[in-house]
């Protein structure tokens, strides 16, 4: 048993390095040259753990795969790197009659992702569900069996599922404005230039796998907005030519696709992502921060999906008072989220700012949406507010 | 009180017979130079409304509206239309010391209404609700008390709300394929061609109001898809190029922008609209009839967000057998969605192949996802399904 731990510890530390390495030197480059090196990276990276396995198999011992546990308690917030991080624990799979069929599962679902890595092919997880029926008895029974073994090996790798091929299942993510996105034709491979500028009262779709776009932008900011019809108000009015930005409509929490392209987009080009979201404790504690550190239950991915640059433009508590906005009173859901956030949430726990935000909040009593500027005509926001709070980005919340 | 009434009746009847002609013909052509025939139309139907109201009050009498009722109950299903349609009972509200303030709202709705058409802006319900809070003693409460003055507003004039300028919170509808989408650059009155063959893997997200938009295209079908996973798989192996087609992505049931556009498109192109969701009673019910006929509160709108021409490509009972589809036990929501269909969907009683659908399904006691197909392989729908099914357009449900 002593020596079987290890044997694989020496194996998974080897494989740390190698992988984290990759991974971090492609995540800062993202170009859209990606996909060629991705497919000889990923599917290197697969065929490594699976020679692994088999020799330790060969060698007459149990093989082992380590996974890092996946919860708030394995979490800590580094506020330098700007995301959630996993403190490091690890669950261990080693090979016993027990196992023998997940083991088998997931071994299986990391052939699947090479033949997509390889072939340039995306599988959903419900896809990759109805795919296993035909692994006789490695079927799996039910989608959430599935779902858990492919999370399992996305935190093997310590990649995003979206480079093992994987895709999410909804889509979401609307962009208009100072932005030509590259992308290519799967068929001639020629490139595409895809403007923003031209979609008039329409926007561009975010894909569900951006990993392999590129962009061209002359844009100052990106500004990420909760609702559809906030960001179809801006939209109309051509808001991005004025002010010289990219809109994206996020619609309430941003998908994994949503949130990958801003911080792509971001990080390539540089540009602060400016969030204009409603004056409330889900919009603070559940988009916002979402978007900015991630989330405590997906902690191993965050290093792709947040977007640590992110700033809250509005609307903020200090907003409803000074632009003496219409409000609702906070539901006793929002006083809870609220509360748990102050206590526990260790992004708010480490800005003051934050804290005060909350408190004044919830001595307020009530919230607003970024609608709510209508009572002052419907494009007041255009007119005053948003210009307002853009001649002074200094003044943003953390 | 006799007279009173005689006036309105009067008044009601010219209104109608106006606004409705008015209406089918722009709803029939639907070209993009609709912005320019709407303006005057629609603030000139505000501005008659409001005077016969004037005068009414001139005169010495109350002023009455007259609104049809939308329920299930004042509905009928009228196939050579292909939906459901109104039966014609209305509600009135006639100015009295208990409706002086509804009566007063539903004015400042109109003239909100007026203004939005008359400046080519939009509003959301949630916006037009916070507008109401500088109405001094007609501001609304709550928002769905405004939610209900629009409805009405809408019904009263039997038009969609987006012509009155009002426009729905969500988004929703993406389209890849052989389309040009032309609209029109707000500042410049530019034409924008968007061709939604140029976004890689990604799509052409549908604006919230699509009454402007005009069409080109040489495909020969429009393929409405249930799920972005689907969506995403055909788009990514350009699908639309093989099939000569235009490929839509509803995301569960269509919102009202991605249903307009579809029976826009279709009537402007004389496409054929073809289906394809899951086999369970609410991809069928829900989603496929929504889409085809309507639903039965909202009947009033029916006239433009249906698409009569819409057909079921599948999944079918059928294809789960011949295909031998990996199924889920229909749950009881499933049974009791599908025997009330029976009962009491206008829609189903009308057609024998529906009813033989939904008695199969529930005998067989199983439902199956458009996903399922990945069983024989992630492009087996790509090679086989799709293909097969296409070929004999003629066997599709009504």
């Amino acid at each position: 048993m002593a020596k079987k731990k290890q044997t694989k510890k020496k194996a998974t530390k080897k494989k740390n390095t190698r992988k984290t390495g990759g991974v971090s030197k492609r995540a800062k480059k993202g170009s859209r040259k990606a996909k060629s090196r991705k497919t000889p990276r990923m599917s290197g990276m697969i065929e490594d753990e699976a020679a692994s396995i088999q020799r330790t198999i060969m060698r007459g011992k149990k093989p082992c795969l380590k996974f890092p546990i996946r919860s708030l308690a394995n979490v800590r917030y580094r506020p330098k790197i700007g995301y959630f991080e996993l403190k490091g624990r690890k669950k261990e799979r080693t090979l016993t009659v027990g196992t023998v069929k997940t083991f088998a599962q997931t071994l299986r679902m990391m052939s699947l992702s090479k033949d997509l890595v390889e072939q340039d092919d995306i599988a959903t997880k419900r896809e990759a569900y109805y795919v296993s029926k035909n692994w006789d008895s490695a079927r799996f029974r039910e989608q959430p069996e599935s779902d858990t073994v492919i999370d399992d090996v996305e935190a093997l790798f310590q990649v995003n599922r979206e480079q093992l091929g994987f895709v999410p299942e909804e889509k979401g993510g609307d962009v208009a404005g100072k932005l030509v996105v590259l992308d290519r034709d799967r068929d001639t491979g020629k490139m595409l230039r895809i403007d923003c500028t031209r979609f008039g009262s329409g926007a561009y779709s975010i894909p569900i796998s951006v990993e392999d776009l590129g962009f061209e932008t002359g844009a100052k900011f990106i500004l990420a907005i909760e609702t559809a019809g906030m960001f179809q108000r801006l939209v109309k009015h051509n808001f991005w030519k004025k002010a010289n930005c990219i809109l994206i409509s996020m619609g309430g929490v941003p998908t994994r696709a949503c949130r990958r392209f801003i911080r792509r987009l971001s990080d390539e080009k540089k540009l602060p992502v400016y969030v204009f979201v409603d004056c409330d404790p889900y919009g603070i504690g559940n988009i916002y921060r979402t978007l900015k550190v991630g989330s405590g239950n997906a902690a191993h991915i965050n290093e792709f999906f947040c977007v640590p640059q992110a700033r809250f433009l509005g609307i903020t508590p200090e907003d409803i008072e000074k632009y003496k906005l219409p409000t609702h009173p906070l539901k006793e859901v929002d006083v809870k989220r609220a509360t748990d956030a102050l206590k526990n949430d260790p992004f708010v726990l480490h800005h003051k700012p934050w804290q005060r935000a909350f408190t004044r909040l919830i001595s307020m009593g009530v919230r607003a949406e970024q609608q709510a500027l209508a009572k002052w005509g419907l494009n007041y926001v255009i007119e005053n507010y948003l210009p307002e709070k853009l001649a002074k980005p200094e003044k943003f919340l953390p």
